[in-house]
């Protein structure tokens, strides 16, 4: 097992309650500060948000959280006042074993939409979960593992930085959007850090940081009702406030824990065969090209010729035409790889063996569109669209 | 063969000139009107459009129309200048042997993307077709032949309407938007009539009908550098021009005809196994119902679930959360076919069983959300993800 740099003064644990019935799987996981910590967090922009969205929403961005409570297995979505009911229980019981208030205790929770938390194992689960809080990369593990769904492996990602002398550490966490069980689409990431840094800046840096991480992937276009993503700053790394320049420094290292996450989540998709990375390039804003990439991305006919390793241009560069960015063909280039094969409104020659072969050959593969009309881009990820995705969604019935 | 109750003085032609090679389906057809009549069109609204689009576009409304040549096997998009010339020229020659002006020819294509069309083929192929133009149901059928690509079979519509004693014929053909080879992604349908109505009117006649019937289905989500419907009319049915009550008469036969158009196109769909009936009741306005109707329909999760028959409805309602368009959980019901399985913020206990058999063993499902904001409703039609679907569009490289 790695042994992960750890933000100082974090506790961690990930158990088993029972939430999927006999399944062996872990499915309930805590993540402590020693310390009262600031917060910040994004939530789904669903319409139609799970309870435990509802709850940690009004509770961030704060200068005092201390834990996080995640159960896998039930999202506790469309659930109604019992669902709420069931997720301010799992907060007000987690903050009474630690002695803290509820407020400062956060909650997520990832699965099944509507159906009731078997509430009587979670609670003995929350009992027996507190004893094991450890500060240690085992327990860590244990935590990754708990909040897990159909993703085939845990997610962590650490980073160091220096500010000022003083080492700062991050630890990124998450779970992925893949779904084989029905009724499941949620990703869920947490980072961890012992940084010093005010809430109102901690929130401005992770909606930063989370716009060009987590707002930049795309499985199945599918937006869940229960997609959060939660930052806690402790301070115990004993640094000054991060300010200025280093909060900079700060939200860029950030950024970094919160892409890598990202892509391996999007790496991680359920029955993908491909982790496509799209560069969107010459656009008078980032979000300009995100609308672009988000596009091309949820189109069945890009990610089917990918799949089928076809060097099908056309289908990329007519999803850019319906993206709702205005543009026109003449100042557009495209490839597939390092291979140029639309410029400014003409085809080009390429050879479509070797294209196709990049495509078989390669699980990671890269699209380019340059634009002229600004000087904006973006980086997306995506996967592409397979049998086993059709297979994973498609044979499980409630 | 079906004898078509045909609108008068219309002639019809399709034949094969060979843009896919040695492949032996026919791919010109002409639909012609021996008389000036006026014409109205909708189009793509992809960024990136067709050459042909791009010259029917400015001809449109016009009062003197007398033809529309489409060749299919070939979208003739993304080709740049000579594209351009190549959309003109037919144009120009179909005019020139019909002895009109080429502003009086409407031109369309579907096929594949990025291609340069054959034009000494294409250009012997106008010549042969002119002479064979009939007016009887033989020649509709071959027209109607030959505007297909990976169709199953024609589509072809027909409707009769009296308006104060007099008989109004209508008569619909398309092709769908399913595909199979790369690069070719295009709806195409084409109303001919022979009622007399004003230019204007018919425009806006016409947008009223695309706006309930080809604007409310989807098969993939992506739009096409190609869709496009026509309508002419002769007035050689004899009567006064169409207005005031009349046209509104007349505009509701011309939304059944592209209604029944639409619904063909997505039953049709390549690779689906069932045709989704999504009714959308009680919002604001249509374009709200259209708004969620069409992020439903663009669900891969969704749509796996009809083809896996699981009534997963957490699917159905997160898609409708996330189309942007404001509501509370509380104000929604949800059925499948005829068994609620939610309703105004609660899950329903339902016969899992039962509800999955419904959607196994019917090819036609219907799925109904009824809001409480509004007095607003859609229909909208699509089909579901299937391994098929995946085949057909991965399998086949350029």
């Amino acid at each position: 097992m790695k042994d992960w740099p750890l933000p100082r003064r974090f506790r961690f644990a990930g158990d088993r309650c029972g939430i999927r019935g006999n399944d062996p799987r872990k499915d309930l996981a805590l993540l402590m500060s020693e310390i009262p910590a600031a917060a910040a967090g994004v939530f789904t922009q669903n319409r139609v948000c799970a309870a435990p969205v509802q709850v940690s929403r009004q509770r961030v961005p704060a200068g005092d959280a201390r834990a996080i409570i995640i159960c896998s297995g039930n999202a506790n979505a469309c659930t109604g006042p019992q669902g709420l009911r069931d997720a301010l229980r799992m907060t007000d019981l987690t903050a009474e074993l630690l002695g803290c208030q509820p407020r400062q205790v956060l909650v997520c929770s990832t699965g099944i939409i509507g159906r009731l938390l078997p509430m009587d194992r979670v609670e003995a689960g929350i009992r027996q979960l507190v004893p094991q809080l450890r500060e240690d990369s085992r327990a860590l593990q244990a935590a990754a593992e708990a909040i897990l769904t159909t993703d085939s492996r845990t997610k962590i990602v650490a980073r160091q930085l220096s500010l000022s002398g003083q080492e700062i550490r991050l630890l990124g966490l998450a779970k992925g959007a893949a779904m084989i069980r029905p009724q499941m689409a949620t990703m869920l990431a947490f980072v961890l850090t012992d940084a010093a840094i005010a809430p109102a800046d901690l929130d401005r840096a992770l909606r930063q940081a989370v716009d060009r991480s987590f707002h930049c992937i795309s499985v199945d276009a599918h937006t869940s009702t229960n997609d959060t993503v939660l930052t806690l700053a402790n301070a115990a790394a004993g640094s000054e406030p991060v300010v200025g320049e280093k909060l900079e420094q700060f939200t860029a290292a950030l950024t970094e824990v919160c892409a890598a996450l990202a892509r391996e989540i999007v790496a991680d998709a359920e029955g993908a065969s491909h982790l496509i990375t799209l560069e969107i390039l010459g656009l008078p804003s980032e979000s300009d090209a995100r609308q672009i990439a988000r596009t091309i991305a949820a189109s069945p006919l890009v990610k089917t010729a990918i799949f089928g390793a076809d060097p099908n241009w056309g289908r990329i560069l007519s999803a850019a035409g319906y993206a709702g960015v205005p543009f026109a063909e003449q100042e557009v280039s495209l490839w597939i790889g390092d291979w140029l094969v639309y410029d400014r409104g003409q085809p080009c020659p390429f050879d479509t063996p070797t294209v196709a072969n990049y495509l078989r050959q390669n699980r990671e593969v890269n699209i380019r569109l340059q634009f002229r009309s600004g000087s904006a881009s973006c980086r997306f990820w995506t996967s592409d669209l397979t049998y086993d995705y059709v297979r994973l969604n498609a044979e499980y019935t409630t």
